[in-house]
């Protein structure tokens, strides 16, 4: 199920800027029990996404509604919105009048296992790096080259997840999470000046360790620093927080301030929806 | 006019992944008196691409007749290939079995005033830095964020092309262009290892000078080094050799080397269009 510009189709025209460019941003949200998870913060960021690309940002009440007339539909689910620049004009210059492409879809959500939120899973690092531009830092736009690069790296079924370092050799996230790590009780995670997105579940974290008074440290990761870690985890809006059992040959334990982050966000989650409406 | 895997079409999957990742190669090829030119270059640039993205190249015969039936239609135009890995998958991970999808299209020729090609054009530095990614540099693939944001920065019709520097403040190229420089008679332009895209024009400009025994530099390049050249060029499929006559308020001759590459262009592509035939 598709709605392109609140209307039910699943084709957009070549002349799509998203298409020809990349010019344009998305979001993955979660469906749960019919309702989409954290929708305000991902149409938050989905709007920062449009000023820093100044793209007109799309009528959040439509797409509130667009998005809860799919999700209504669906237990469990995923929806992905994209915003697109619109069509127009054969050259990076955009036309003098442009109306953006709006694009919200409903998925099956993935059928992972639930030992992934268990008991944890293994991870590798991808050789393909993230290149390093702060215009683009953060937000969640459609150049997404790098991450299909990384994620096209391994096949083995055994391995959930590919961590990314920038051409500097610094650590900065997954191919579709972020990435945090405890070490003596403090949480750390990568800055996103240069690369990376600015995950809506990395946000929540954040949050939920300042308010809880856990001391957070954002800057540079290197790869001793992961490995050298007391307790590692990957987070999305999809999966919510995954441990990291395994980094190729080097193993970790669960650690309890992981198993704290899950439940103050499966806490947080009902809350969420409850502003939400 | 459109061909989308060889249909007459306008438009694509919403699920293709050109759209959902810029997960994609394009190229653009000028067309004169219904032939495309130097195709096989463009081809070869496509399939190098594909290669460096691990995309299924195209059939480049099926792909040269389909640029021939829209070039044929035409005396002086544009035709733009886009291939992309193709459809399928809500994640970065591609499908099992993916097809990747073939798109030609035909578009009016720029309606450039011959005055850019004679005296020159006028050009400023973007604000927007090119970011650094040996991975994805050099190849045209759909991630144009960079070119669409540098491209929005002016809206001044006496200015026609900005040249942008990557994030550590050397110069690369411009938006739409490659960028050479004469000082003493030698040619120089920047190496594009990390940023940019090798076009073809700057090949045919580079093996010109080599042919004529002219000195050729390919390394990092300042705004200094710029501003105190003798003669530049930007160049291009579309618009061939263009001389900068200003960067801001420095003014610059147009020299004899610039008018000799002109020149051997020319020359050049008749030759070209005769061996793709």
């Amino acid at each position: 199920m598709i709605l392109i510009n609140g209307e039910s189709k699943e084709h957009i025209e070549v002349s799509d800027r998203g298409l020809q460019y990349g010019d344009g941003l998305f979001e993955t949200i979660a469906v749960k029990s019919g309702q989409a998870q954290f929708l305000d913060r991902h149409l938050q960021r989905l709007n920062a996404g449009c000023s820093r690309l100044l793209i007109s940002p799309p009528d959040n009440k439509l797409l509130k509604n667009e998005v809860a007339s799919l999700a209504n539909q669906a237990d469990r689910a995923v929806v992905k919105i994209i915003v697109t620049r619109g069509t127009g004009g054969r050259g990076y210059r955009q036309p003098d009048v442009v109306k953006p492409t709006r694009i919200v879809s409903l998925h099956p959500y993935p059928d992972y296992p639930n030992s992934y939120q268990q008991q944890g899973i293994h991870v590798r690092f991808c050789a393909t790096r993230l290149g390093l531009n702060p215009t683009l830092a953060g937000i969640k736009h459609l150049n997404r080259l790098e991450q299909v690069l990384a994620r096209a790296e391994w096949h083995d079924p055994m391995i959930q997840e590919g961590i990314m370092l920038d051409i500097d050799g610094y650590v900065v996230e997954g191919t579709m999470t972020n990435l945090f790590f405890v070490k003596n009780e403090a949480l750390y995670t990568a800055s996103l000046e240069k690369a990376g997105v600015a995950g809506i579940i990395r946000g929540v974290v954040m949050e939920q360790a300042a308010l809880h008074g856990i001391k957070i440290f954002e800057g540079r990761v290197s790869r001793d620093d992961l490995l050298s870690a007391d307790e590692l985890f990957v987070c999305n809006s999809v999966i919510g927080i995954w441990p990291v059992r395994q980094i190729e040959h080097q193993q970790f334990l669960v650690g309890p301030l992981t198993r704290q982050f899950q439940h103050w966000l499966e806490h947080f989650e009902d809350k969420g929806v409850q502003n939400e409406q």
